[in-house]
């Protein structure tokens, strides 16, 4: 039963209270046994029979819970580093999309990488992740876009939850965009999606999520509900990029077919705040997703306050987020989005688990959890944040143990 | 003579044709002697005599020169993480300042820091400003704001120039804001700048530069003429901060007195461009102050395209821009500034050179300049700052040592 002890200052991240309480002790000390907390407290109220284990020490620094990534695009082939000079030109994402360049030409390099490429490219990116203190990373799938391409990925997926240590959640999003092969009949695409893959996906337990891009250059409301209810009905939970273009319902849609998350929601009406919030659909802010094709950063100061749980992520994706650098994405939700520190600390872990429904295990620092956490190289997260180094992070656990 | 080969993408950024031309050699090599450069070319072209020097090998990886912050208010005391907070709430930089919050408060911080205190906190800054590659620091004074407190922070900056192993460079910044003691009685702060602060520094030695905050609600366009006048009377070298937070003809005055920079600029008139083009006046861009004071940041296309060198830089200081992260400065310049990642190079190196007069031995990788460079591990500017991971700086060496 290992301890580790000397935490200058604990945010434990419980779900309880507003966003800002993160629940923190000073002086405080954790022990676990195997992958699982066993104790939780002030230093000096540690039991003896903890006093004989094996201690780390914090070295008087603040520990968090490990960082929960609740967005991610983490598997694809090739790189578009020239799309990324067009939009600091001014190029806008639908500009991009529409001259053929965009998602589309990730979709053929991701066709086209083995299932072994695309593991080993995505589990050097774990590794870096890692060593900011992130030890949970949802993966979507959604360049393959064929019922053979989709496995692949999710295949990946599943042998990263396999081999590596960390938390590894896969979501399905088949419908992240039309498929060239089916330009000019996307009802047949579709059908795919809702007669093959959907089935298929989850017959062979590859997600627990079905994801979709809802915005009228992609999938529009009524096509995004048919998919979801289908996804719902075969025991995927739906999951939505909604609201980032357009406003055009996705944060209803979201509360309607009672998603765990809508992810984006630059252009959320009051209306989808007020549903989601009812719905308790968990609200994920993207800023990198913003910072890099030059849109307006969303405002989730309005969705705190209107009574939405808001998590915040990387979005990490060759195109509009090519960097999964999650501490600066918090960073990023102070100072566009208007939450405090210790709001996007919560918005990070606690809510960003439940944006994946792994709140009953991971995002939080108590008795029965993972043992997760990360050591932080300053005094509070509102230093961190303030005096900004990155992540900073000096070492991490995951299940226990130190990686 | 030792050698740095292997280099896969050196980017010399030498002061010649566009900001956008970065003069970059693939599979290059460098030879200095000392602390200067000898040679630089293709690996394979590497003379004979530097064949049996010592080998230090950059594995394929990227070379650019030292990075060059020249904007930083490095020395101060105490921090003000409160103000953090206030700010994500949305109070305004001038709400704070009224509120008598602000920089005020780290002027009597600053004034209660001992000499000692203040080099070894400044010391501890320099040495993690250079893991990111950073070899040259722009030092302003500006917190002591009585002749004694001045002269006691540019004291610092000169024991920091001997005893760091970085280039360091010290601006007089006496004209920051008025002090407490003066704020009845304006007038004799400006004298007392004008007629023993200036005149000191001069002497002493203490400083290149004086730097001004010129806004209305600092000093106005005919106190900073004043002030900056009997500077270059002096011998001391204009910069000013400009155009901030309204448009007060700041950029104009700099080109009047042929100021070597003007910083910030977000509110830069047209005639502001025009005139700093003319006259040669560098322009600084902060886009950390702007991002951590929630202001609109300066598009810096425009002054590209009207003909002004621009530089990049941290402004690092407690208050409005509490990181010294130069790298994410850049990666902002691309995103919100509108600058290609080739600009923002020259604009982190020889244009920050410029910005503070020595481009004649720094900012660039040419013979004869100092053996400033930093082996980044990323394949060329444009995937550094698309596929961002921080400075992602494996090594640097300054003054021909490796730090
Ligand atoms: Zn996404
Ligand atoms: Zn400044």
């Amino acid at each position: 039963m290992p301890v580790l002890k000397n935490i200058g200052f604990l945010a434990t991240c419980k779900d309880k209270g507003a966003q800002s309480d993160i629940h923190p002790i000073t002086q405080a000390a954790i022990a676990w046994e195997g992958d699982s907390i066993k104790w939780v407290g002030k230093e000096a109220a540690l039991p003896d029979q903890y006093m004989n284990e094996k201690m780390h020490d914090a070295g008087g620094r603040m520990v968090i819970p490990g960082l929960v990534d609740c967005h991610t695009h983490l598997a694809f082939g090739g790189w578009r580093p020239g799309e990324f000079e067009m939009r600091v030109r001014g190029e806008s994402y639908l500009d991009i999309a529409k001259a053929g360049g965009g998602i589309l030409s990730t979709v053929e390099a991701t066709r086209k990488a083995s299932e072994q490429e695309l593991f080993k490219k995505a589990s050097g990116f774990l590794d870096e992740i890692a060593k900011q203190g992130v030890t949970t990373v949802e993966c979507k799938s959604g360049y393959g876009l064929s019922l053979k391409h989709e496995l692949k990925t999710l295949q990946v997926y599943q042998r990263l939850a396999e081999e590596s240590p960390l938390h590894i959640v896969s979501t399905f999003l088949g419908a992240h965009t039309i498929p060239p092969e089916y330009k000019d009949d996307r009802e047949s695409y579709i059908e795919l999606i809702i007669d093959e893959m959907i089935p298929t996906v989850a017959e062979e337990r590859l997600a627990d999520f079905c994801d979709i891009f809802t915005e009228e250059s992609a999938f529009d409301i009524e096509e995004s509900r048919k998919i979801l209810l289908a996804a719902k009905a075969a025991g995927l939970t739906p999951k939505l990029h909604a609201d980032q273009l357009t406003s055009c319902g996705g944060a209803e849609l979201a509360a309607e077919v009672e998603a765990a998350s809508a992810d984006h929601l630059e252009q959320i009406s009051e209306q989808g705040i007020e549903d989601m919030a009812e719905a308790g659909v968990v609200g994920v802010t993207l800023p990198l997703a913003t910072l890099y094709t030059q849109e307006e950063p969303l405002n989730c100061r309005k969705l705190v306050d209107g009574g939405v749980d808001v998590a915040v992520a990387t979005d990490f994706n060759p195109g509009s987020a090519p960097t999964y650098d999650l501490p600066l994405a918090m960073m990023l939700t102070c100072n566009q989005g208007r939450l405090t520190p210790a709001e996007v600390l919560k918005g990070a872990t606690i809510n960003a688990a439940k944006a994946i429904k792994r709140d009953y295990r991971v995002g939080s620092i108590e008795v029965g959890k993972s043992a997760d956490f990360a050591v932080i190289d300053a005094p509070n997260p509102n230093f961190w944040m303030y005096h900004y180094k990155g992540a900073n992070c000096v070492e991490s656990y995951v299940k226990g143990q130190k990686i």
